[in-house]
């Protein structure tokens, strides 16, 4: 890479580093590899005490018609970018497609429109960024949009069709037919493991495609260890294996490898899936579950958001944080959390994450203590605010609602938007709605029907939550949408 | 404030505020308080069924001759604020003193310079900042300086003399009998609890001069709350009493008041300190107990320094974290943590101070999983790298010594610095050291007896870990100096 070579490694280390030689068997029974020189294509065979695999993952390109093209790249290490940065310098394409919108899809859209170039980003799933649910990524969607990428979610690539090789073009066709000219095609759609050689060995693999290993990172030969993106390693929440390629997850998966072969007894600890990618002025973090897992593991769950400053609002510089927690709903567990904004997104993530691993609960982040001054926080921060609202929902202090119960409201129901005449003037009333500022209640409970069951919301949910507070307190059913007219305005783009 | 008005509460939240109302007694038989009001002299009478006390705390300005001048402020409220700028309005100060280098000191003599005012910052202290220990403090030392604040450490303000009217000019001498003249003095030597009313009433006052609260808020009068930099709380690492006017703190001290007052069983979560303070371009952040406080206390603990970049140093915008960490030699339980930067200090002590509240010890900081992208932080964070070292330390995989033994080195003893050639030109050698960079110690094992002490030193610890590492394998007794050159610099500065 860069930041090592076989020199270095040697002098620093005393560790021999062979490149350009491609181990292509493993012996188990002779504790054997044989290994081919790259240069000369001699073979020759080496003995093991413990083995490590880290061959990583490779970019998955689906059998697409047409897709090997000499204007069609994926990414995964550096030669692939020099090559990809000099079919740009040479053809100066004023069209680029990215086909796939996690990480390196994101990452590569952003350097391209750095460059000038146009890019349509194509996206099977309904949204980029899997990790996250779909009403935090349409703010990245806003966001590539607003940095002109153009989106076309939800569509597959189905046949690329190269031009005259002189016009440097190719001719996409997406699966609803409609067609797309490009002069590069940078194929994201994901990675999946390299198990060649673990196949070929007959070691254990998973069902995702992983190489299995215990917590001590052995595979199913006990001499044989591996780690990185080419294993399957368990979830922090549901202890269910699964594939995580992600750097900090290796970086401890290879260390811990090292020191159980020199017999410490350390087991991995598990993968919360802690992430983060930049998009453009926005950052976007997550961290334990999504939504749309928990949803698909019919595992129990509470959600709340909170759009909260950066730091002090007085203070310039400050943006808001748009934070969703999502917990078990007896229990206050933290299942998962995901933010985005343009600053303080990575610390918010990242004390979440901390909580969570150490088995603190949503009541628990109510209680955190810390950093404040006006530049970097608030004195009840983001995360304390999250904690507060959840631990209402779960005492019971406060009953929520979420935006997508407004598709479902009855003649039972009372919609009240809470926030000032002006806001609504300028941004609208969700259908439905009444308007009585938060400050007005109480000149307009005639307007409120004590049998029917009042849902309340603000811009964010706090004027929402003094509104149901105090309507609470008058004997009314009332909900709060957790999160407010901003949240369901992200949810309904 | 600026927050909130008297109209805006009641609007909102249905409670009434009364300013320019004093309180001037409690009867604690009755339930009764006596106020004053200030606009037109009378006294009147309220009763209560629960009172909070939130006075907060005053400056404490000591009785120094000449002190009460037109000349001399201090800063608690806004209102002060104004008096200060409509001062410099009016007299262009060319010179400004602060005496006192806390939170408040550090930030007017920021606010200062950026109205070109000259200033010079006096400390009682021999450093600014006392959450922190002097080799962090010393960075902010620099920082100081370098933005035209002339420190007078470990001085104190013994008199001021006011010359002529119309020169708007003071004379200050301080301890060791040097004169400064000056046309702004700000007194900012630290705060003392507001107590008088509680003394009247005779509730419990603690050792420190704050009122005494149980762990729901209450005071020796069970009908009777305080809250804030009023009273003592509870450190979160002792479980002394202490006094820490911090805003988080007193945000979660006034909410716990009302919600016991309601019938919650909640209680206080005692107070780990974590607060930052911005100094020019540099944040300096601390959490739990420093290494001044540790000693004072007689407590067992070891620390380690790490000094590594707030994010992938091939993105741009990285800036070295400067990062003590302070733990139980045994247990490894965290005991307190500061860090001093350009960038991410703020999320480096909020990880620190989750970590430390949910109990976790630094073995677990390795392994804690944060957000890891280029432009965010690292695959292996400061975080991560500070438990990593701390954790090396406390299983005995690696012997450390601190720069404050230089100062006794003995003939059994060779002082190893093996930072590269270059480096030791540049930035000199620590006297008594031999350089031997560590790529090339092998080759120059003739160097190193035996049967002396070997100890190593790089620029931040990790090639004297690898220096370390190597010789310890090859039989010889080493101990590595953690945080290297760059700490050993900041505590000889």
């Amino acid at each position: 890479m860069l930041l090592q070579t076989p020199e270095s490694f040697k002098s620093r280390f005393n560790v021999e580093v062979r490149v350009l030689n491609e181990v292509i068997e493993i012996n188990k029974t002779a504790k054997t590899i044989t290994i081919r020189n790259l240069v000369n294509n001699n073979e020759y065979i080496e003995p093991y005490d413990a083995l490590i695999l880290s061959p990583g993952a490779s970019p998955f390109v689906p059998p697409i018609k047409g897709i090997k093209n000499h204007l069609t790249h994926s990414l995964r290490n550096v030669p692939d970018m020099d090559a990809i940065i000099a079919l740009i310098d040479k053809n100066k394409p004023a069209h680029a497609t990215v086909c796939g919108g996690g990480f390196i899809g994101l990452e590569v859209a952003e350097a391209l429109r750095q460059r000038n170039i146009k890019v349509t980003l194509v996206e099977f799933a309904p949204q980029v960024m899997g990790p996250v649910d779909i009403e935090i990524a349409n703010m990245l969607h806003d966001e590539l949009e607003a940095h002109g990428v153009q989106l076309k979610l939800g569509k597959a690539l189905q046949e690329v069709s190269e031009c005259e090789p002189e016009d440097q073009t190719l001719t996409l066709t997406l699966d609803d037919q409609s067609k797309l000219t490009t002069n590069l095609l940078i194929m994201a759609v994901g990675v999946k493991p390299e198990v060649s050689l673990a196949v070929n060995a007959d070691l254990e693999i998973g069902e995702l495609g992983g190489i299995k290993v215990d917590d001590y990172m052995r595979t199913s030969d006990p001499s044989i260890y591996a780690v990185g993106d080419a294993i399957e390693s368990p979830d922090f929440v549901t202890g269910d294996s699964m594939l995580a390629p992600l750097a900090a997850p290796a970086n401890r998966q290879g260390r811990l490898a090292a020191n159980v072969i020199f017999g410490a007894q350390e087991t991995y600890k598990k993968t919360q899936v802690t992430a983060i990618c930049k998009v453009f002025d926005l950052a976007v973090s997550s961290t334990g579950l999504n939504e749309k897992t928990l949803r698909r593991k019919a595992m129990p769950y509470e959600k709340v958001y909170v759009h909260a400053a950066s730091h002090a609002g007085y203070y310039p510089g400050a943006h808001p944080v748009t934070l969703k927690l999502l917990f078990h709903p007896e229990s206050g567990a933290i299942l998962g959390a995901q933010a985005v904004g343009k600053d303080g997104v990575d610390k918010r993530i990242d004390i979440i994450a901390v909580a969570q691993r150490a088995g603190l609960s949503v009541v628990d982040l109510q209680d955190l203590e810390l950093c404040y001054a006006p530049p970097f926080g608030s004195a009840r921060d983001v995360v304390n605010q999250a904690g507060l609202v959840a631990t209402n929902v779960l005492k019971g202090d406060e009953c929520i609602f979420h935006n997508d119960h407004l598709t479902t409201l009855n003649e039972q129901q009372i919609l009240v938007d809470v926030r000032g005449g002006n806001e609504v003037a300028k941004q609208g009333l969700i259908p439905g709605a009444i308007n009585i500022p938060v400050d007005e209640i109480r000149s307009n409970l005639d307007k409120l029907d004590k049998q029917k069951e009042i849902l309340v919301y603000c811009q964010v949910g706090l004027r929402g939550h003094v509104a149901a507070c105090l309507l609470t307190n008058l004997g009314y059913k009332v909900k709060n949408m957790t999160g407010g007219f901003k949240t369901w305005q992200l949810a309904s783009r």
